[in-house]
């Protein structure tokens, strides 16, 4: 038997926790974990549930349809989904591959529940370090700037035949066009190099270097067309001293974006984050 | 109108947050905040829920009538608190009192919503370096090994005498009877300046120091018999480094030991601490 | 028999260091600590030596006069500082007290090696929670955009009278003149409640709210006429929640905003920083 | 040309700083760096010089010679060496390659200069969920309680016949005996996952989720005869929550452990890490 996540937002009235405690019981499902969250400023309200069946004859179809009723009565938006499939996604890499580096070895470990179903770069498979992505497709999509309308058709096409669901830019260093950034909204995270809205744009080590600050960071966020202003989704820094020269600052943010990435992730991955405008409700474990 | 916090925990079983949900939506209550726990490995669930009238009927009482019938069928324990009467804490005090000052800051300025009952220390108000404590009762209760049983027996007496719910031992620098510590279990918590378990007993920093470790660390604890093993409420710690002497280590440590106690006496007040066997689930904000 | 503290900075060039160390052990002193930083990218080079006479004969004079050979030869700037004289700090506030509250109870217990020359708000003695200020000079300069020229005549008149070598803006919420700003350069030091670049000027929590950052911070720096654009000096963050509402964020800001003045205040006073352009050097321990 | 790197410690004496400094500008060298540290609780006086030629003519042999008549006089003990010529690393491992993933990829994008002179494991190839190791010697050396000894032989061979210098135990599991951890004592670094002295020996994650604390670490030493006991080089912790269950403190310590010990191992690369006694100074950058 298998685990499911149930995820909604709403408007908050009395009685929700009720009716959604209540279908879960009557319909044979127990409890494993809740969060919730109301947002006394917007009045809205968000909920993160794990259940599981309590008994043998409990049936999701029939959850659901008591879920659509309630959805209905609520002005609710929910999204339901079993543990046990895991989501397909796509990471875009440039050739800073760090991230995906990581992001590969935690998947063969288990830790992210996700079936990668390619990984696309701008530069060809030998500007990689890895020593190997045999058992992973590899596309090699360069771009320039005349060609960036076909290169992201392509893309497009890839994601679409691969069945994608969630596109990571893992340090991918172009940036969407608007369009593209659109269709994925919602679906495409982004991890920049910078304790965020701190030096935006390129070359935010740079940047901090130049100002002089104690600390650098990093920002993973949903994309969106306003570059670097996307709903954020997680963030980290680490203390610097004078004596960082900006590759020291580039060496030592390679730390914090792939662990800043990662996490946000699996957020993802695990039904943790709901966002709302331009921000985000993450139930962190 | 004012806000109510209840906190419950009883051995999982289908249900539970649906008869709860449904005691306080049809006793004229609305959930503004709930975090819930199943522990799958003592099968153990606990609760936390903040709420509000929704209707001008609404009665605690017969919410906790319903409540009551709730526990005895979940074979429950729960309490149910007036979120606006504040808890009354005695604070006890060596002459190190960084960790009294800065409680008592937080406390004037409405950071930490309690009434302080008095001040008890070994030492004579002189030894303390606040400037003032005029408002507040302020005991001395020297203690000598052959005087210590009356003088925890005076204690016990102001403790009963000033109403008081929690006494918080702010660097107290005396270890209380096993007797005392036993009457006081779960209403009694202390700061040890070390990241426990590492350096139990005296003088943590200098062993520390001479364990050549590189982060120091302070643990906020409920008081049991035995002498720093109790239930961790909080920890946190600091970096160090080759060139901090014991001296140093000490004037770090207290930022940390204040930060920590703060934080575990401000969620204790605020119903987010449940202890289980020696244990503690925290739900933070 | 008292310590000294060296600083210095000139262009990078060979023997800088064996002629400071040279010029110590001839004139009878030895070093205690030293700490030293070649800038590579400017050439610019900085050294902070900690030392003590090692012969009853140390004269200082003398070795104010090898050191002037030595900056003249080496177009070097230098401080030479007798550590048991204490710098003279007037702290600067608000009605938001707690970095004052913090300051003042670490110079009662040792913490910072300093005199208080005295305390200056724009609000009225009464606005503060602190109990009692009593030993200290009080000064109420109140402000209005109309008053600001006299206002700010007064208290320059109050930094001269008193002998003040720093200013501690203490959140005192005011922007300083251009010209005030540039006659205290180096010698005025302020707290922002923001990590910067982030969030410059008005409000900083809840602009950080409605950006949806995971982390707030704050930062100590020199003031300068522009705005928050001074060389930083420190700076430190905390972790929020989507659950925080911006009195949340206050609430946890007033923790870091206190420790990170502290700290930079500390930093100052035993002479571990050097400004260079619109950085700085931090030699900590 | 190239930098160099010298190391020293003695007991202190006035001249030391003025000796080295003189011997470095008069044979034609130039110093970028410099750390020291006076401990004034055993007057012993620790320092680390990175240092490049200023003229053609500098040649390092007559700076070890100078260096060798310093010593003498001091009593002095000191490394010297070419920060060109990396050193020669094993690394050993068990099935847990979390911590040799990382470091690999490190040192394959140039974070750490040394030479991996091979991957020993008790665990076959197979068990390691690494894609390839092909470009490295793999030696696969199974131990069994009655075999350990020929075991450590075999071990002891591959290390001279690789000319390894230091040798990284990243999660292997295995105790060295006595003998070959006292052959190994100042080149040989291992990561245990607590915060020493907190839960030494086996399973400390399930220690820690035992003990209730909220923050789990890990450990960077060197190893020595007593276990968990050597000379700590680098340590860091991480919160986590009741909700957290012994597996994901495990999965959440690999975190923490491949960055402390990767941190460590670097530390001991860049000669910024000198023994004394069963403690460490650590010039960090």
């Amino acid at each position: 038997m298998t685990d499911f996540i149930l995820t909604l937002s709403c408007p908050n009235r009395p009685g929700i926790v009720a009716a959604v405690a209540t279908a879960l019981v009557s319909n044979g499902y127990d409890i494993l974990e809740a969060q919730q969250f109301d947002d006394s400023e917007t009045g809205h309200f968000f909920m993160r549930v794990l259940f599981k069946p309590a008994v043998e004859e409990a049936e999701l179809a029939a959850f659901r349809a008591a879920m659509e009723g309630i959805a209905e009565r609520f002005s609710m938006a929910f999204t339901l989904r079993d543990r046990s499939i895991r989501r397909r996604v796509m990471i875009l890499v440039s050739k800073f591959d760090h991230c995906l580096a990581d992001l590969l070895y935690r998947w063969r470990i288990g830790e992210l529940p996700m079936e990668v179903t390619a990984i696309v770069s701008n530069h060809p498979r030998e500007a990689l370090s890895l020593p190997e992505l045999n058992e992973l497709p590899f596309h090699h999509l360069p771009v320039r700037p005349e060609t960036k309308a076909e290169q992201e058709a392509a893309l497009e096409e890839l994601i679409a035949a691969s069945d994608t669901e969630l596109v990571v830019l893992a340090r991918y260093m172009q940036v969407l066009s608007d369009g593209l950034a659109e269709r994925l909204a919602g679906r495409c995270i982004n991890i920049h190099h910078s304790f965020l809205p701190g030096f935006k744009g390129a070359k935010p080590y740079h940047q901090a270097h130049r100002r002089g600050v104690k600390l650098i960071g990093a920002t993973a966020h949903f994309v969106t067309p306003d570059l670097d202003e996307g709903p954020i989704i997680e963030q980290d820094v680490e203390r610097i001293s004078h004596r960082n020269r900006p590759d020291d600052l580039v060496a030592k943010g390679r730390d914090i974006e792939r662990r800043v990435l990662a996490r946000a992730l699996r957020y993802v991955l695990e039904d943790r984050v709901i966002v709302f405008g331009n921000k985000t409700v993450v139930f962190t474990d």
